[in-house]
């Protein structure tokens, strides 16, 4: 069960809902949100009483939530949840147009990449500094040097920038310089990076991992959101199966699944999804037909150069016309693509 | 490598063709189709010789074809695929809608869901007589009593008619009242069953067996074309993966994937796939965001009381929501979703 | 809730059981085994009063079954079944070796085979005459001409023979040569195929489809037994999931859960299983100490010259090491691998 | 490739060795073992000539490495290999039985279960004090308390202590301990973990991820070693498929194909792997046929009041009677199950 407060409650009267519930023999879980403080009663459902929490003060309302994972959970929150990253606003109905190579190579690529999605249309840049590489001996990513990259680019189009966090000592640096921390699939059960950045307050895109179930991917969710961190986005990037003709199987289902369960936004990434550049534009058309709030699409001047996944990056130009795909097919829909951020004028 | 011949070549060129095959130390495989003679010369590559075969009267032209389908193959026929159903047309760059019961469980109910579908904008009726069953003691369909409600189907409604056919000896049975025939999931790979209906030279419906790999549909496909049937349709239904929340996983990846190495039409059943009625609009659309040329969705009068797959099936007033929402996503991809047939008119 | 009649119970007394099931607006499923008849009363459990039934004149006891295969539970039947094939018993506690090559290629091929695996120990031959393959342009087997070189290879060795069987009207016939019918993992769910083999009442090794579950295994023997055939072994062979070390991965826990669930005799197939000779012993041995009755093994003098399977067949010599470790194996769990069948005396 | 370096080579010649390596521009990756120092050469594998290393000063041999995983290849040590781990070895050819609960719950209950491991045959200790759970809401382990009482155990038992660490900034507490520091499941592609792990130089257990593949696994495994750490031993503990039967399936080939392709030892972990109580002793005595070099067992006094996974827990005396049947499987087998450490008399 969670028991919402209203805006202005105080502390006094967060803490005697807690109080109430710890003498109930159960155990109390905070989270402040942005707006509003929610406490969840955990523990054997049977012992509480409801009636017991509407009437206390400060009490907005009182919601009992059948499923394991709670903040996450359309019960909790019946409305799409949105919210604003830097210049633009993760808004229900709206198509959020994430774009960018794999990883940051150098400074020219980066700036390159960045202006050229900026043109096409999108509304963010991603971007690896620091990559998860399945060979210890493979290019790791830039580092620090890949962040400062990014911020520059931000600067020149002025799109905010996502890009991964791969360890809890690293997202304090990465959240410096970063608009949205990405978890990538392989850490999305790294249970230290999730409270890491669930503490961090920063924004967050949560990649479903390669086996996990919708459920697994709510559940970890809620470690993020129950470390007080309300701007979660989910992000199907598809799943591994027995079939070998595509990297990855998307599971389109997931999207108006997730849309059912849960009020976070939910992005698809086509490029991971397929594994194959030739594919990367249905699938992305699809995952808008299926009700995705957004894309994250990988994009490289010179795929055949790149030094991670060129194979399933999108040229320049074919990004240009994936961005006017979608946009009919949002519009037929009844959504939009909204404006792009507008750089901000240096004073 | 195929030798495919003119259209009005004649028996003595075909024959003359396939002796110099044999005489290179080849196999080869013969093809009449309704247009056009292929013949494959099948086994070491190495040893054939194209020119040979280009000067030889009334060939046409030579294709080497590096895929183990080869009749299926975008190589063998670089043009999509089509054909004419009984009073409609399988056509490139159309959407046909295919709809109707899971199971045909009475007259009363067949005629009744043939009617809404129609009305709706359906352009084929799918309905099931014999029903592949999990359990020996589950409801296994009406039979030849269900194949003549089709029919009685189609005559009020115009529409033609596709049913399932489970076992060799039933299909000239089934194909005297089904305009296509449908290889269930199950039956992929049944190489008897997909032999009587090549020779049954019927229009077919495959669908994707659960664990069948792309090639692996392709390749039984591969088994009607090379009994000279050319009318093929491939419908993907839904892969078995480890996630749960859905009945299957939709393998969107399938659509481009196909389309790229098939000629084929490309069919989608956003029912079987997801499993969940609530899932099944979001599911179509995506299917023809991603190119399918079709889709076969489960409509039922009243789920709640069908004696198989009610949980995934669709009201039909929610069918018809579904076809005007696949009208607007097929015009802003500039395709079409082409008129009904007809019903002919009683002379 | 399955009603089972004593040994000596008459028709009229099976008759009157059946008519009160009726009576109760319950269905009947009679299946008349060699020693008993069952009769299953099918449809809402509630309406079924047990006390009823067991009073019945030839009614031996009453049994509720809460799984929805009947007379595949061990709820059905406690104690492991078994039962005779030609010259040897499928026996509890006993370790059952078949083996041979993945297809009859020619008369000398088989014998040789037959001839080393007898000496080597095992218990029966296997042996494809018609083979189900993914391509229609591959061997397909001999058909009935590997039919009588089995039978030969029988004549020569006293062992029995097991052999696919892929379509109904092939099943008599196949019946006439075979002492086992084999329904092959791509059948397992081709439901026609499991009634006519229910009907012919000959021994039958059932294998899991790729993606069949384990329920679903059982769910397809239930077809064949509820067709009054009792005699099935049922044939673990690999399922499909992501891994491509192996051609499948062999679901050693199913061992262990179906010994749980069901009466049924299991045997593994560690060819299949793994797809790769190096690993067939050491996984053949695993299945052993998990439980399996017994194994089959493909094995074949010259791999490299296979017309399909090579990679996966083991040699003679090999197949004899194999032989003594699972002897080993056996023993040290207190089981026994029996001893061969006798040739039989030409008079 | 490698250049594996003599026992008594100089730091000087090392380093000419890397300089060699460097100016054929190449990158050079040295991994300092217990023994002996390693040297890859990394990058364009034409530009490297062989003869030009052997020759160099302080150089044993010079090993070339087909596959994408170099120090822990087959082919960089052809012997399996074995380390001793505080008072127990572990070594080609011997059992190691690792048991112990889930989770360290209490003091009394992790020296309860020490003791009756301990008595029924066990070389080490398990338990978790960091535990990995999928809600953020579940007992997420005692932490430094449980290490502590896991220190107390092995105070007791005088067995060695395996325990998981889940991020890189408890490594050192983690370390100072536990023997080996288990890397769980979820976080096999933890990269910043691996290398945390790798640079404590304490023994690893490397558990498999639940969609990893083996090749996968063994890149995980490079991580460690290639940081400096040659003690890794390797867990497979199930992977995730469609089988719902059981809570994972047991990849049984994954045993005799990682023998193959590697020489770190292989333990096989029951629990996890099928998840259910009665399935274990099956599937372990399985691991053992199939020839891993031991086994992790879950044991809990009481598994109905487990705080985790008591579903998949063996009570103590089923424990001991498993670790009987091992005893017998690796006898038949020409294999032992080792004495157990001795515990150290306090001076």
């Amino acid at each position: 069960m969670m028991i919402i407060m209203r805006t202005e409650a105080t502390q006094s009267q967060i803490a005697s809902v807690v109080a109430r519930i710890e003498k109930q023999g159960l155990r109390a879980h905070i989270s402040h949100g942005a707006e509003r403080t929610a406490i969840g009663a955990i523990g054997d459902g049977r012992l509480i009483n409801r009636d017991t929490y509407i009437l206390l003060p400060g009490v907005d309302r009182v919601v009992s939530i059948s499923r394991p994972y709670k903040l996450a959970s359309r019960e909790f929150c019946p409305e799409d949840s949105g919210f604003p990253v830097d210049g633009v606003h993760v808004r229900p109905g709206q198509v959020l147009l994430i774009a960018g190579p794999c990883a940051v190579e150098s400074r020219s690529q980066m700036l390159e990449v960045a202006q050229a999605v900026h043109e096409a249309g999108a509304h963010a840049l991603r971007g690896g500094a620091y990559k998860p590489r399945t060979s210890p001996y493979s290019f790791q990513g830039l580092g620090k040097e890949g962040l400062e990259i990014l911020a520059e680019a931000r600067e020149l189009t002025g799109l905010p920038v996502i890009t991964e966090v791969m360890a809890p000592e690293k997202v304090s640096l990465v959240a410096e310089y970063a608009d949205v921390l990405q978890i990538g699939a392989r850490n999305m059960q790294n249970y230290a990076l999730l409270r890491a950045v669930g503490e961090s307050h920063q924004p967050v895109l949560l990649k479903r991992g390669m086996s996990a179930t919708i459920k697994d991917l709510l559940m970890a969710a809620e470690y993020i959101l129950s470390h007080d961190n309300e701007r979660v986005m989910l992000c199907e990037r598809g799943i591994r199966t027995f079939e070998t003709a595509t990297r990855n199987t998307t599971d389109i289902n997931a999207i108006p699944v997730l849309k059912s369960l849960t009020h976070l936004p939910v992005i698809l990434d086509p490029s991971h999804s397929t594994g194959h550049w030739e594919f990367v534009s249905a699938v992305a058309r699809a995952g808008i037909a299926a009700g995705a709030d957004g894309l994250m699409v990988e994009v490289h001047p010179h795929p055949e150069e790149a030094l991670s996944d060129g194979g399933q990056s999108l040229r320049p130009k074919r990004f240009a016309e994936l961005v006017e795909e979608v946009k009919s097919i949002a519009e037929a829909m009844g959504r939009k693509v909204p404006p792009q951020p507008v750089p901000k004028l240096e004073d």
